[in-house]
């Protein structure tokens, strides 16, 4: 677990294959934000190739291939989209440039894996959605603060061996470090960042649809506000929204960079999961005040009180179902539309956010 | 701290008193919830005489009497109210009631203190109002979610001091056991009790207002559900609701019925309080599955993780301010338009609120 501001948070499991080497090839693009190695490591470990690598800025391509050695440097994205051999785009581009590298990947015969937010507005939706019927890639989504977290992933499995009975509702806090200094200008710029909710929202969006099986929501209400960053009037320092689930769930967010600088970590998230048999509460990233480790999972059924500690103990099944997907042609790891459904909600949260002042 | 289902819940703390013995004289008049305990046990302990109880069932009137030997049964209200050596009266009567005692007892030139929510309807808190001017007389609340909870209070000592900086959103979950069988018919009519925004949300709502400086509150969106309890049509097993303040902080709660059996207590109640330069969040009754003690106090501010186990450290000085208020007509426990804007806004999203089906 890296301290820090989890821009660069890339979690390191254990290896274990699902392919042969060089059965499964991936090309990095776009390596704006450091997501990109959590979704690389991730997929490195289930058994793929990180063959190629691109992005316009050279210091951006030495650090990758630091970490990824084998990697080779492609001289341009249409050198990556006409390498025959890439059966995957991974990319981490800039939040509105991603749906156009997406685009051209599927149109070259590639499936996409892109960091999240997936894309930025309704049109990218709608032109990433025709272009699956189109081409009949995948445009995958690393929603890493459930893949890549095992006390999300153990979660997950509480609640389909019936813990907690139905789960009503969820709310979340994605409390994230701001880390100023560190930041490119594309952070604070609102259309090349897609907003609060549509950014680091759309992690909470997407738990809200898979802890409680909804396959769709309405958002009832959502706002967003820059509460103390003015010197950003493009930048939202806070942002929240109501879900109901198409089967009657309820949701809460709240996503906000005000992690203070006492924290161990880059961000106390918590998800609270509400069950007509108990309920569940993660402490995803540290258990504050109590112990620096994350992957904290506290569950209270109709018998006692549960705190188990699943760090290094759950792993990280979606890389290599999601590889399995890829050659396979199947959707066990995450369908399509729950990818899609989740960045459509959170878009739409963006778009009917109250704009809170003062 | 008592287990069980809350609806019994009266802390005690250290007798201070703050008036001589006999100098404020208390009438107990409805006592169909057990927060008449709480209520008359803190009023107690800052020195006030429980003089005189009146309740319908003398069941309820002879337990009273076995908590406060000292009080006389009176043979009817009309009894306490034409006494007058009572100086305040204090009600948990049904809350669809409880304006209706209030407004008797101040037109007979006492005070007034009641258990959450205060009143149920615009209407109601319309002449409530009005009495107030007519008579001059206080209509006091007992939010006990704070004012009857040592790490709330610490928690608004912290706020004051400037611990986390400005304080832009409060978030609080306020589960409750349902415990079935003790509850009364009225517990299920939502007439009767109000509705479960205006009830057990009415502490929710005082919070908000009182961390955040607020005076008043937009409510942005509400919702109530049924969602387990469909052999009481008339009740809700869950609410939630978002605020706006008038200072532009942000608010929003969660309550419900669904503490499983097997949590320590009746309700692991939290608040969370996310200031600009820092946050607190209070483990209010519990610290589930790692301590039973409530009163927790996590501060994350610029400097680092901070736990404090407050209980037995801070007392409950509302009460002694309280009383103090009604012997020298000031206002420094809480305003009476503090009462009732937190009364007004639980109203409201009661009857704004979407019912969630399913």
């Amino acid at each position: 677990m890296a301290h820090g501001d989890g821009m660069n948070y890339a979690p390191t499991g254990k290896p274990a294959p699902v392919c042969a080497p060089g059965e499964f090839v991936v090309a990095a693009v776009g390596l704006d934000h450091g997501h990109i190695y959590g979704m690389c490591n991730g997929l490195a470990e289930a058994g793929a190739e990180i063959r190629v690598v691109y992005d316009p800025d050279p210091a951006k391509v030495a650090a990758f291939c630091e970490r990824f050695p084998a990697a080779r440097p492609a001289p341009s994205e249409q050198d990556v989209l006409d390498d025959p051999s890439v059966q995957l785009v991974a990319s981490a581009a800039v939040p509105a440039d991603r749906c156009g590298v997406g685009l051209e990947a599927m149109d070259h015969g590639k499936d996409f894996f892109v960091d999240k937010p997936p894309l930025t507005t309704l049109e990218q939706l709608a032109a990433a959605r025709d272009k699956v019927v189109a081409t009949g890639r995948k445009y995958g989504v690393y929603y890493s603060e459930r893949l890549h977290v095992e006390s999300a992933v153990y979660a997950g499995q509480l609640v389909e061996q019936g813990a907690i009975g139905r789960v009503v509702q969820v709310i979340g806090m994605g409390p994230h470090r701001l880390n100023a200094p560190s930041r490119p200008d594309w952070f604070y710029d609102r259309d090349r960042f897609g907003g609060i909710l549509c950014d680091i929202g759309s992690h909470q969006v997407e738990q809200f649809l898979f802890f409680t099986g909804a396959t769709g929501a309405d958002v009832t209400s959502s706002r967003v506000a820059n509460y103390a960053h003015k010197e950003h009037p493009g930048f939202e320092d806070f942002g929240d929204c109501t879900l109901v689930g198409d089967n009657g769930a309820s949701g809460y967010f709240r996503v906000d960079w005000f992690t203070p600088d006492g924290l161990g970590n880059w961000g106390d998230g918590r998800t609270f999961l509400l069950g007509t048999d108990g309920y569940i509460e993660l402490r995803k990233y540290i258990d504050v005040a109590r112990d620096p480790a994350g992957d904290q999972v506290y569950l209270v059924d109709q018998q006692g009180e549960h705190h188990m500690s699943v760090a290094g103990q759950v792993g990280y099944p979606f890389f290599g179902q999601f590889i399995l997907d890829c050659l396979e042609r199947t959707e066990l790891a995450m369908t399509q539309e729950h990818a899609f459904a989740a960045a459509e909600i959170c878009i739409t949260a963006q778009m009917r956010a109250r704009r809170v002042e003062q």
